[in-house]
């Protein structure tokens, strides 16, 4: 998607803006960072990593800090933070039944942002208009001056690692949908889009800025009206062949259970996703999107809810036999039921799981609440930027065209 | 295990040896190399590359090998292959019904072989006193003036990545169980042991040497009394945080199944392991351990067969969608029932599983027929003299002493 680079093609210019775009990642990780701090993490000396900081400032990415309280002897190098009135991203967060579009400032600062319910059945083109709409609105109330740097999608289903294509998206009903050319389409609009899967872009914004910082072996589960997990071990993402690795959704948890949007019958979803949950709550279909609401309200779990959160448990022993992570990260709706049914869960998870594997693990609540798939979209969308700010920025839409912000 | 390294401490001498290793690993890999091939693989200079070659051949591991015919225009460059009379491992696969012991050479050529059948409950000292009797014969009708590198040991169940540990091995009935150690004790020997588990262990020999070489997304199943599997996804094994990933034989098949071993109920490995299909054929008990030869002899599967055909397919689904490999190679008791049952498994497979997943997988028989895990036991004995064969050689035992022979 992106156009071709102009600039310098020579080696000493691609170094430079792979440091150029390193130290920005730092940065953004950090949120602010003093020099010394930068010269030590990227083993660079002190004047090249002043060169790259005021290239950074010029390009409008970074702005000076003052030092904070100094922490040792001597005095505290001047430090550099993201600026606030940088680029940006637009976060594409695609559930079945609704869709929550934000603006992302580099730094993982959310802006604006808005979300709207879909019904199904989604057609994809439909669905491509709303979020288009989202989208220019988002854009249309950020501030002008920012440059949009892309946008970043999570989609509930299986996305082809090569190209974003979604292969399957089961409880969408699509199949080979070009969900970012679709978008693009929508707006009439040439920006770098990235599309990747739900629970894999949850999993690695709750590794790089949430609940599992410093954690090399997680799993996210995304637990929707569908459920799958983002799995990451030894620090790298699992992706399997294609990026399809991570289905647990669609795991056997009953075979005399209810058919499956996959086609297979019993899967884990069927038992545990968002209609099981509203149908044990007795809540009307049309108020599905609303679950996460309620589930939030509650202080303590019905009775209904019980043999849910055993269900919940009882599959995660198979993430925990099968990837043996040190932590496992419950997003969506299966953040509300892990506090209000903990006990159930874990008895599940003790029923099925292996001792060793079991002892290894800790179950935890996304530290980017309910943000963490947005957040993954975003950083999806920021990669560019990273691997080199002056094409990325070259690529970028500035201001807010007519018809965006229409 | 290994005792302290004499000889130079300098980083020169630390990056030769490394070298020498690698120049030794790309042999062995290939069986024999010419000297260009190794300069070209190892990006040294021809000079380097002979005097690799030559403390290699001094060290008693290399020999010259006649050039093959030129490929292309030029003398052919002469070649160095593997010595068949230089250091060996001693490799021990195993079961829960039977043990395999095997001396193997550098280069994977398996020598002498001893194997004995075990009777349950198998005390771990029993079994280590058994593995210790086979691995005395092995060595003493291996050449005496062969050095003995290590043992490698393959177990069924889930070993600590640190320390070899066997935590919980549930078919054997072991929890806690330092089987190195009471293997070395049996033995009153000091050589270096490597422990690990069956599945992973057969999956890297595979993708080292056998269908899956080349192959970045792996998946060996190991099928026998137990079920496991061993991943290597994008090259790198998959592990989790203390070793113990992999495990899919205790994903639950079926709630209203038979209880496992492990502790839990409707594990797949109750319906696909050693003791469904015996039953299934009304096979004794006491005959499980000749299952099989048996299946090998069968050139068609009786009807009674069938329906494990397809639960071996439908767990197969789970492995496909979580891991998304490209191959998943059948070993154990799966490789006979794949050729007797193909059309069996390739249905339960398409019932449960993702179509993209599906389509981009394709199942194998072991390139390595029934040694796979056998040949990872021996991989990862000779772990250490591919980091560094001087120090490898210094700890190896040379000769078979009396106790040894006996
Ligand atoms: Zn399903
Ligand atoms: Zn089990």
């Amino acid at each position: 998607m992106a156009r071709p680079r102009g600039g310098t093609g020579t080696n000493q210019g691609a170094v430079r803006r792979h440091n150029l775009g390193t130290l920005l990642r730092h940065v953004h990780d950090a949120g602010e960072m003093s020099r010394a701090d930068l010269t030590y993490r990227m083993g660079l000396n002190r004047s090249t990593i002043a060169g790259l900081v005021s290239e950074l400032e010029s390009l409008g990415l970074l702005e000076h800090a003052s030092p904070a309280a100094p922490r040792g002897a001597g005095r505290p190098s001047a430090g550099v933070r993201i600026r606030d009135d940088g680029p940006y991203v637009v976060a594409v967060d695609l559930g079945v039944d609704q869709v929550v579009v934000a603006a992302v400032g580099l730094g993982g600062r959310i802006g604006v942002r808005a979300a709207t319910a879909l019904t199904q059945p989604s057609e994809a083109w439909h669905v491509g208009a709303s979020v288009a709409g989202l989208v220019r609105r988002v854009v249309a109330t950020s501030p002008a001056a920012a440059p949009l740097l892309g946008i970043g999608v999570a989609v509930p289903g299986l996305v082809r690692r090569s190209d974003g294509l979604v292969r399957h998206a089961p409880n969408l009903g699509w199949r080979d949908v070009s969900f970012g050319s679709i978008v693009l389409a929508a707006l009439d609009l040439d920006v770098p889009i990235a599309v990747g899967n739900d629970a894999d872009l949850g999993a690695w914004a709750e590794h790089r800025l949430g609940a599992a910082v410093d954690v090399a072996d997680v799993v996210y589960l995304s637990g929707n009206v569908g459920v799958g997990a983002g799995v990451i071990l030894g620090g790298r993402r699992l992706e399997g062949v294609a990026g399809y690795a991570g289905e647990v959704g669609h795991l056997c948890h009953d075979p005399a259970g209810t058919t499956c949007h996959c086609g297979s019958r019993g899967c884990w979803e069927t038992v545990v996703g968002a209609p099981a949950i509203a149908e044990a709550l007795c809540c009307p279909a049309e108020q599905v999107p609303r679950l996460g609401v309620m589930l939030d309200e509650l202080s303590t779990a019905p009775r209904e809810l019980r043999p849910i959160g055993v269900e919940l448990g009882r599959g995660l022993a198979s993430v925990v036999n099968v990837f043996n992570p040190s932590i496992v990260v419950l997003g969506g709706y299966f953040r509300p039921l892990f506090r209000l049914l903990g006990p159930e869960v874990t008895a599940g998870l003790a029923e099925r799981s292996l001792r060793p594997a079991r002892d290894a693990v800790r179950l935890a609540a996304p530290g980017l609440g309910t943000d963490s798939v947005l957040l993954g979209a975003a950083e999806a969308a920021m990669g560019p930027v990273f691997d080199d700010p002056v094409a990325s920025l070259a690529t970028a839409v500035t201001g807010a065209p007519d018809h965006l912000a229409g």
